[in-house]
């Protein structure tokens, strides 16, 4: 839907033909209020003595093609900006989609009714497609997009397994496993966790990756904090695991951003990492390489599961497959912090 | 346009009657290919049985509203993340709206060709209107949207200022008086300037507010470096006019994020600041204050200039007004670096 080099008519010659001002123009053709009826009298005839044609909805309803494709992100623009997950998966969707002519149109806002508005704007038809991914459990836009003719990837697979929608995700059970193997084999005796949400998959997943093995080695599995993604939370979290439970020696936190400041809270109490304490995280998307000390961690591989994303929708707008959902496997790197 | 709460019929409706898959639906009512001629039959049946409406462009066609703003942002998806500048005005822009019923769409994408794509997005009808937001000059951008009916407010006025358009901006050229006043103020005989790029307005009246102080002073205005806006391209300016004039004892950076760049240059040099060259940055959006020593600069005032545009462009769409451009004064924050 290209229109670079056409050769239609603008709205500056309306306005010239017309005799009214471009902004004047500009409302009279959108519809708008405040225009003379002289002046809208004047705008319509110069649009049809010239042709100008003042948007394109006409044609996509023929064509049911906007040549774009929303990333949508049910968060508030403070948490986009902050957590670099969101940073690593809008680049990984931008690079997959650089070599097309598709628009990347990106949705982000708070979730709850907000996250209903974007569902709305996609709906209307202004993207053809939307690869989904937040932090939060976002049943309303999940259930909305289900219930849509709207293409849709999640990254991150929904709470409720049921929904026909097609997502990727990293093995999140299979991370908390690493994570706590590593910690037992590396000596600890008390190991403990700042989990992510309790009605998330992928808090509830990571935390019951570390439970399973951690009851498998026969100890207890009783030291857990829920949390959400925020730093702040984390921070709050670790230091009621420590009261709570002052002889943890190993401590599995569900991001990176949360793991920084959870050694935060450690050093300002005085417990050395990790001599004293062990900690491993989740993401490594460049900033566990970057906190004192440089943390342990579980990669997260949101650049691979973006591309991913972006190539089984575009080929569910191809009609050529692309609903089948995919797990990627993880890995762990051992730094400083364990 | 919400239709929270609407009975409308659903996809899974449609499909569930014409006895086909949801994805098979969806592909049938977008009109896609890949969909056998019984089933695009079943599914054409099934949709007018049961009224269902695959899109709402119809509707949109005759109200000619998305209540969508679109903010549009010609940068790479990089620079996006890496420049508080944008954080902040889409911040700002956020708060801005938060009261009213409008999506935010957020349009990212390499100026040059890129560019074309977003404005062809919105000519094509998907947002009410646009604020337009960029370091880089934008003359596709800015001449497109000039020749479009698409109403816009640009944060920081377009090179070319003959367009119709209507923008925000801060007043360049009195933040480079009051950062070359300052640094002769405190005793610099040899002030030099790291400078935007000299096409770009913000570039251009910054350097030009500099040079007029220096100059009125009988100093020299000839220790000058272009660069981009990157941290990269500062550092190296910096070298280089440190190279071409080792006496520089005074030094304008026309932003902070390159001007802590610049204060890493001289750091390496072994050259003191504030005791040997005196630094004053642009931006004030939190870097400054983290910056060591902590960054003397001047105030971009970005939360109010978006706070505006998203007035003005309301404006626009009431056909109330908001055409006239604005103007914002600015202020220099002291801080350890000079």
């Amino acid at each position: 839907m290209t229109r670079t080099g056409s050769p239609a008519p603008t709205l500056v010659e309306v306005a010239r033909l017309a005799g009214v001002s471009r902004a004047t123009a500009s409302r009279a053709v959108r519809g708008g209020e405040r225009v003379s009826p002289e002046a809208r009298a004047a705008v319509e005839a110069a649009v049809r003595e010239i042709g100008y044609r003042p948007n394109q909805a006409a044609r996509s309803l023929v064509t049911r093609r906007t040549d774009s494709i929303a990333v949508v992100i049910p968060e508030s623009d403070s948490t986009l900006f902050t957590d670099p997950f969101f940073a690593t998966v809008l680049h990984g969707v931008t690079t997959a989609l650089s070599s097309t002519d598709l628009q990347i149109v990106l949705l982000v806002g708070q979730p709850g009714e907000r996250a209903a508005r974007m569902v709305n704007y996609l709906r209307a038809g202004h993207a053809d497609g939307a690869i989904v991914v937040s932090h939060h459990r976002m049943d309303n836009v999940v259930e909305a997009l289900a219930e849509s003719a709207v293409p849709a990837v999640l990254i991150g697979r929904p709470w409720d397994a049921s929904l026909p929608l097609t997502w990727v995700d990293v093995d999140n059970a299979g991370g908390g496993r690493l994570a706590a193997e590593h910690l037992l084999a590396r000596g600890a005796r008390r190991p403990a966790t700042v989990a992510g949400p309790a009605d998330m998959a992928a808090g509830r997943d990571r935390l019951a990756g570390w439970a399973e093995v951690v009851a498998a080695a026969g100890l207890a599995t009783d030291a857990v904090e829920h949390t959400d993604w925020t730093a702040d939370a984390a921070a709050a979290a670790t230091g009621r695991l420590l009261d709570d439970h002052p002889d943890v020696d190993g401590l599995f936190v569900a991001s990176d951003l949360m793991a920084e400041a959870a050694m935060e809270v450690l050093r300002g109490r005085g417990i050395a990492v990790p001599d004293r304490v062990r900690v491993v995280g989740f993401d490594d998307m460049g900033l566990a390489a970057r906190t004192r000390p440089p943390l342990t961690t579980v990669v997260n591989p949101a650049p691979a599961m973006s591309r991913r994303a972006v190539e089984m929708l575009l080929a569910q707008l191809e009609g050529t497959g692309g609903t089948e959902s995919v797990q990627f496997p993880t890995a762990l790197v051992v730094r400083g912090s364990s």
